[in-house]
């Protein structure tokens, strides 16, 4: 067996916590990647699966509505961006935010989803099945990787509750929120579909449901370097099935 | 006929050099829209429509090599980010930049794509066999709408000359370079393809070549605050024919 062949079978890698961190250094200071670029390219691919997934037709409610709960954090910036996203694709969603985010680039998405005219939920429902019946999906942009479950308090500890109790669809952002990114699952929340940032985090492996990798844009080097052996993606695509 | 038939056939309104400056003004000023973002967007849909009209199984040479010039303002930021997305679509792109940048973004974006490793020429060969010879097409990102073009002087006229004399097939970003973009032109350059960035401008007109629409995220208060008409772009895609 040549060394290309053996590369192609090589397995994808789920990147620890820690290695996934030290990556987005790497990524925003030796290649100068800003964040307002990777949040961008991040959320519209994730507006991509989502459409890819859940096409407009396939949606059971009369109104293409989509409730995106975004943190305050960048996984939060991730989700609004993708909000914006699926509002030009024709989706309807509608932004919660549990916290208010101090991060600049947090608060100029807010706006561009306010001036797209995207509303804004001012509390979550504790009723789930007012949520179960005004939207067709959730998207828990909630948590990211870097997040310490252990000092995850109020707002959060109720809206994972809340989307616990869903029974319409969820689609997580990166990681399930509440899941611990280095460890597999039993309890917590069940994504209907997953959507890796990047490179799948180990919390992914026992994931069962639809699973997308957004990111096309990982320079070689750091894809050799961290041994991630992506997929292929296929023509222009964004995002690719694993 | 009632009102939405009557949008629906509505003209596509090409701008003014000044209505396209005064909007993008309002994108950055009042939707907080960041010039990375926009930037990142724009580039990454003319890597899509290059791949639409230019699919690599397509080109005749046996590598399949672009040259992307890129000037030093925002249209050569967006030519930089366009090769590197070209790159990541599996094409082979070199850039040329006549001049040197002193906006930050340009420089980040030149760090990215040179850790991508796609090579710089350090000169343009006035030689035009070399580069018909050498690429299957020339990615012009030279001069935007805003360019003067009555100040414009060396490097630039050389560029423009020797872009006038390519028998490869060019693809210009936002307007062909050297056109006033108010004006229709009959000499200058004649693009094989026009990529229009946001909306059209007014020299796009006269152009007879195949042209795409790129930027699929105007705010709806911008699009009818300028009466644009925008085709409607489909499923997920980032680009639309003209």
């Amino acid at each position: 067996m040549n060394s290309r062949s053996q590369e192609c079978v090589q397995a994808l890698r789920y990147l620890s916590k820690e290695e996934a961190v030290t990556m987005e250094t790497e990524l925003l200071r030796d290649y100068r990647f800003g964040r307002q670029q990777l949040t961008e390219m991040l959320g519209h691919a994730c507006a991509t699966a989502i459409a890819k997934v859940f096409p407009l037709s396939s949606l059971e409610k009369r109104q293409p509505t989509v409730l995106v709960i975004c943190g305050p954090d960048q996984n939060g910036c991730v989700g609004l961006a993708c909000a914006r996203h699926l509002r030009v694709f024709e989706y309807i969603p509608t932004v919660f935010t549990p916290k208010r985010s101090s991060d600049g680039l947090h608060q100029d998405l807010m706006l561009q989803c306010e001036r797209m005219d995207l509303p804004f939920l001012s509390y979550l429902p504790t009723e789930v099945q007012l949520i179960n019946d005004a939207y067709n999906l959730v998207v828990d942009a909630v948590l990211g990787p870097e997040t310490e479950l252990a000092s995850v308090g109020e707002p959060f500890t109720g809206v994972l509750q809340t989307l616990q109790g869903l029974r319409v669809p969820i689609v997580s952002l990166d990681i399930p929120s509440g899941w611990d990114a280095d460890e597999s699952s039993s309890d917590g929340i069940s994504p209907a579909l997953l959507v890796s940032l990047m490179t799948p985090k180990r919390c992914a492996m026992s994931f069962s449901g639809s699973h997308f990798l957004a990111g096309r844009f990982l320079p070689y080097d750091i894809q050799r370097k961290y041994e991630l052996n992506l997929p292929r993606f296929s023509g222009t695509d964004v995002v690719v099935r694993l």
